[in-house]
């Protein structure tokens, strides 16, 4: 059985995934898919590399059934379905007492500063795994950490019903940022540049503009009204969509920053001072946005036959790290484990 | 009797301040004192002349007596002490009919966008009117305006005591907000490069730090802790400001943007993301906040021996604004306008 692995310099080999037995506290998942993340795309791409170790199994977004619990393991049982939320927070810091545990400043995640889960065996933390509703397929369990990214950032944002939230960047968190928003309610628009893109964010029946093509600023106006934006998500990372997000927005309009920058771009501050503008950082979840993915996924919130773009074996890896890493015609990719 | 009036090119001239009966609504004041705030600074160097049309009477920190009221003027007598919130809103808009006139996107300020209060004689809004507490001495009613800035600030800053607070830019708007927040139960500490701003500030017996002299990070690991501090009030409108409000901060922690940046600096959204960082665009006032002024004013918060550090005939103010903008040895200056 396989795991895929990170070897630096934009190799993801095959390694041998070992059936080993749980430690304490731990059971051992047969994982069935596993997503491939933006942040893995950083790790294929060398910009984690302080972080991340070679040889390492990398993936967090994972979906399996348990073949083994450890010893002290309650209320989990051989062939449960799960997901898991693959985050560790060290619970002893002044972030993680104030209940900001995601945050805490000695945070691993699994799969970047730890083994990951993009492998068929892998064992886990009982206490950070989530049962998957009967009625979710197996495979789409690997969608539930991204889509609890999203519940955690629509919840910081806020929102209230009728609110314009622009989305800019319609890649899988933008996209799935754009769909949380409307079930809660928000008229929502997402900016892209991505023709395929574009397009599969149409099909979900979402309003997009490609500033490619049309002015956004112009767009934003026509469809918010001339103050502009209630709320705008930056999930693009670029220069460009840190001038938009300032650009769009009314008075005392909240940015909700969700991108991980790879650099310092420059900020329009004048006009977070003479708006009254707000910014939001925003960053994974916790457990309640977790329960919260669950339920949404169960509710059939992402139109999946749309959002899935392609399911590859665990052999085809490193040219499916290649062909994201060349912007192809994608939206999400899972790793299928069971190879 | 004189007006201090804009005329381009650095030049501040002194006209005429003709006694006209006041209009419907309106008073006129005998004006006493008006501060000269950063803001005219940017109006002497240029900075705003898209917005302040020469020739044109500036001024918006005033103290002064009514001398005449206009026609439906009620609860207003000649004698009565006041101050001017100087602000005039549309009224009419989604951001004035949602509660947030202070940030209108067709707001007047008086003495930027319409005439100002630096003259002997000044037609004000009645309905823009504050009363000054009877202990307060009339040449420190024009200490209020700069005052309600700071307790905007601090208030949309929501502090809780003993929270660690960096004031990054120790001015008179910064200084004004350590001491609020101080007032505020809040630890405070001043980041400031002008040596004689830092002996003031210490003379307030604040905490303060000269980055030129120690580094500024380091202070605050030692100061706040290893996580970081809880709150940055960036009000330097600087590079190097702007790089430390986000350096600063534990996870969680709040950026309230006070300065008006003249140029767009870089900014590391990555740690905006990595520690949910919030940014507050901060402006103005509200009447609450002018009230708010008026009692700690009155209840001594300002060290006005220290914070005033002169006081000038309305026939020096060119060379007052030539010397601010030589950054020489001040903290607040007022322009005496009974000339």
């Amino acid at each position: 059985m396989k795991a895929a692995v990170y070897q630096g310099n934009r190799q993801i080999g095959i390694a041998v995934s070992d059936r080993r037995p749980p430690r304490p506290g731990e059971v051992r998942i047969a994982v069935s898919h596993c997503g491939i993340c933006g942040t893995d795309l950083h790790i294929f791409l060398g910009d984690l590399d302080r972080r991340v170790r070679p040889p390492q199994v990398i993936g967090h977004e994972v979906s399996g059934v348990i073949e083994e619990t450890g010893e002290g393991v309650s209320g989990w049982q051989p062939g449960d379905r799960v997901t898991v939320l693959p985050v560790v927070s060290c619970g002893a810091c002044a972030t993680c007492l104030a209940g900001h545990a995601h945050v805490c400043p000695q945070l691993k995640v699994l799969g970047v500063d730890a083994m990951g889960g993009m492998q068929r065996y892998w064992n886990a933390p009982a206490a950070n795994l989530f049962r998957l509703p009967d009625s979710l397929p197996l495979a789409h369990g690997a969608l539930i950490e991204p889509l609890a990214v999203a519940c955690h950032d629509v919840r910081l944002a806020a929102l209230r019903p009728g609110e314009k939230v622009l989305i800019i960047g319609g890649g899988p968190i933008g996209a799935l940022c754009a769909l949380v928003a409307r079930h809660a309610g928000a008229a929502v628009a997402v900016v892209e540049v991505n023709p395929f893109r574009v397009e599969l964010l149409r099909k979900m029946h979402l309003a997009v503009v490609n500033p490619k093509e049309t002015d956004a600023g112009k767009f934003v106006q026509d469809w918010a009204g001339p103050e502009g934006a209630d709320v705008a998500f930056e999930v693009s990372g670029t220069q460009a969509g840190a001038d938009l997000m300032a650009a769009a927005l009314r008075p005392k309009g909240r940015v909700v920053l969700v991108s991980v920058y790879a650099f310092r771009p420059q900020v329009d501050l004048y006009r977070f001072f003479a708006r009254e503008l707000t910014l939001l950082g925003v960053r994974l979840y916790d457990a309640s946005d977790f329960r919260q993915a669950l339920e949404l996924a169960a509710a059939g919130v992402i139109p999946t036959d749309t959002f899935l773009t392609a399911t590859r074996p665990i052999d085809e890896v490193q040219q499916a790290f290649e062909d994201l890493a060349s912007g192809g015609n994608s939206m999400k990719v899972l790793i299928d484990c069971r190879a």
